[in-house]
């Protein structure tokens, strides 16, 4: 690896061996996710700061990826490490039916970003919790089992631990399948045969009116969707799509949850993605919201429900029939009250906001213009994906190939990227500069040029 | 409430503004687990240090709850906090691809203390994600489907959102089904009509066995147990019941999980509940060992799943589908790794072991005979519980009114105790003095002849 810049601090002096140390535990003993332990090779880091993560060789990276699409404050952003800090020499544990004050004014602070209706927030771990218990909202104020979710989607990775529980919090919880995939709208590689983009939302919602009509409709909770699709390719809504899915759980009674947890907090240049006017120009409003990343940037675990008085409502008399052990820790909250302070402080969602609209939008269609093997552009914000083909004509997916050669002449010249399937996506920190846009940019652009050679 | 005690210091002047504040905003805007929200008052902590914790009102506790059994370093241990400290200020967090420092210096004690034959760490959020991926693992290396865990249990509050997702994730996971419940040993309310220790562990077994197969071994994956059931009651296995379990895995192929989310990281007054004499007389080893809680007195979220070769090596080539954004946190692994180093430069496993056998035991004892309400007293270590009954000879559990009242007795003498059922979980800290345990055993002596008269 080649030195790429060195406009970052350190904090302290990088030893070598540090990082050979890091390798060999890691190699030796930490089992790693989604992946075959024996053919990954990790990338050690030593440190990060803002838009920037380094190697204990001192090799500084431009951070494209914000890890998984998490750190939209930057690395190690000063208000938020002081944050926890602060909240470290306080209590950093306590138990989640005790009242704290800082999880209150963590969830006063969600709350006031989310906007009416909202009241309530429900704290877990992470993302896939959150989604777990939306769920289990939706399913026990409706009483019907099946969740509706898209095929080009993901929520989590958990599905078994309340059902091998023996004590009386399974019992209401015996429900993990049921669950029902549909297709949601993708223009570009439409599953309806549509040619426009009024055509692709008219369509794909035709399709999931069948689906609830096939399953019956008395027989589904929820719609769950992620409001902007993320992992499965950053997939825009078309105009009319979430109106018509919100119409859709309406007529039918149906809990529609928004996953907002790689979308929200910044990334789409607005709080949530679906108060973005390219994603939800009518601005309509789920029943249920869900969150994580963003949030505090995963400085420390956490994630959530935001629920409205309707259906916290359902839960005054009746039981709620889920928890776990740091619901609402407090150290996780000092890190949610800090980076929301911060964000609005330092007008970062403002940023990623300009950035997408007068940086990456122009920048990235010029990219695919000099670049064929780029199929497509979509996103909004900071939140951008690169669709690349190995001809524009059949949109023929690259193959694990091509990425792979891209990712190590992205990382030759500076650049953490991330990559899923046949695409790149450009997903930077919402505080990105438009130094570090121009600089990416121009990376992106030359190892294109060199997979091209 | 009257002040309990002023031993513990305040960090800084405590105002109760803020505990109103703490609990306008608790009852404003946090949605509580596994809770009617309309019918609790929760309690409202502004701080804590060691066995102690307080309130706005300058009113101190002993925490004999350790809150949900997770603080075993106590609150605000001063080394754990200078690692949370000083790994925020190089890094908070990284995505779990990228290998870390921190992290494999927690997978390496943690697994120095597991001993043989386990080799590597899955790091989770927390105790339901670490035996959703064990059950993951059980059932991919087996190709086998049932779970078998016990009706006396609780192993997390997950069980959904992996099936919501619609990408290749779910695939490999659409079986969150599949579980089988069974009795597991309980001398003093016996579901085998036994009349002695060796009795229950024997029919115990039997009946294990004859479920195991009505239900089909080769259908099988996994045997999910705590190695002591913690909420469900503190239930010790009795002698030679874990042999007749492992024995019963071997011979039928089965997968052997040990939770000790609960258990664990010192709590029995040994690293692991399954290293224990009075647990585990035989020593033996299961096959995936669950934890969270204890590893680092969840000051930050973390969990996990301890690893051996054999498992291990059946995803050297095969992708593991399990993950998360916050597998291997940078914070949460700086927490155990502080944790785990201070629990055995200070000894405080061994504290945890002396206090169970030279003042609880002994005390709690004492206490049953006192008061003939005390039907049961089981335990080791720091792990006890007191079983409570309206009626010596028939065993019948005291109704909800007796342990409201004695929750309120408690408190009012300054302990904050730890109630499930038609029991008090006596489960203070490892750390508890001897000052600290006389103390506690005086006010549960008290608020018992309170509740008596």
């Amino acid at each position: 690896m080649t030195i790429a810049s060195t406009t970052a601090p350190a904090v302290g002096p990088l030893d070598p061996d540090d990082g050979q140390r890091a390798y060999d535990l890691d190699r030796a003993h930490v089992f790693h996710s989604w992946s075959a332990q024996e053919k990954i090779t990790p990338l050690v880091f030593a440190g990060g700061a803002g838009c920037e993560i380094w190697d204990f060789e001192g090799n500084y990276y431009l951070d494209f990826s914000s890890q998984l699409v998490n750190t939209n404050i930057g690395h190690q952003h000063p208000k938020v490490i002081a944050g926890i800090k602060a909240q470290a020499d306080v209590l950093a544990t306590v138990a989640p039916a005790h009242a704290n004050l800082t999880r209150g004014e963590a969830a006063s602070r969600i709350l006031a970003r989310a906007g009416q209706p909202f009241s309530k927030v429900f704290f877990t771990n992470g993302g896939a919790d959150a989604n777990e218990n939306a769920i289990r909202m939706a399913r026990l104020v409706t009483g019907r089992d099946k969740v509706l979710s898209m095929y080009r989607s993901y929520h989590g990775n958990t599905g078994a631990a309340v059902v091998a529980t023996g004590d009386w919090r399974r019992v209401p919880n015996e429900y993990a399948r049921g669950h029902v995939h549909f297709f949601g709208p993708f223009e570009y590689r439409t599953e309806f045969w549509s040619t426009s983009a009024a055509q692709e939302s008219e369509r794909a919602l035709k399709h999931l009116e069948r689906i609830i009509q096939s399953e019956g409709a008395t027989s589904i909770a929820a719609i769950l969707i992620e409001t902007v699709p993320g992992t499965a390719g950053i997939l825009i809504p078309p105009p009319g799509y979430l109106t018509g899915v919100r119409k859709l759980a309406d007529d039918y009674g149906i809990v529609l949850i928004f996953d907002e947890v790689m979308a929200g907090f910044g990334r789409t240049g607005d709080w949530f993605a679906f108060q973005n006017d390219t994603v939800n120009p009518d601005g309509i409003v789920p029943d249920l919201i869900t969150f994580a990343k963003g949030v505090n940037s995963g400085y420390v675990p956490a994630g959530g429900v935001i629920i409205p008085p309707w259906i916290a409502d359902e839960f005054g008399e009746r039981v709620f029939p889920g928890g776990l052990t740091y619901s609402g820790h407090p150290l996780a909250m000092g890190a949610i009250v800090a980076t929301l302070d911060a964000m609005e402080e330092e007008g970062i969602v403002d940023n990623a906001a300009r950035v997408g609209r007068d940086l990456l939008a122009p920048g990235l269609a010029a990219l695919a213009a000099k670049h064929p093997m780029i199929g497509d552009v979509r996103g909004v914000g900071v939140f951008w994906a690169l669709d690349l083909v190995s001809d524009p004509e059949t949109r023929e997916p690259v193959g694990p190939q091509v990425i792979a050669a891209l990712k190590s002449e992205l990382m030759k010249r500076g650049l953490l990227p991330f990559a899923a399937d046949n695409r790149i996506h450009v997903v930077p920190p919402c505080i990105v500069t438009d130094e570090e846009v121009a600089r990416a940019l121009a990376i992106y652009d030359e190892a294109f040029t060199a997979v091209e050679a």
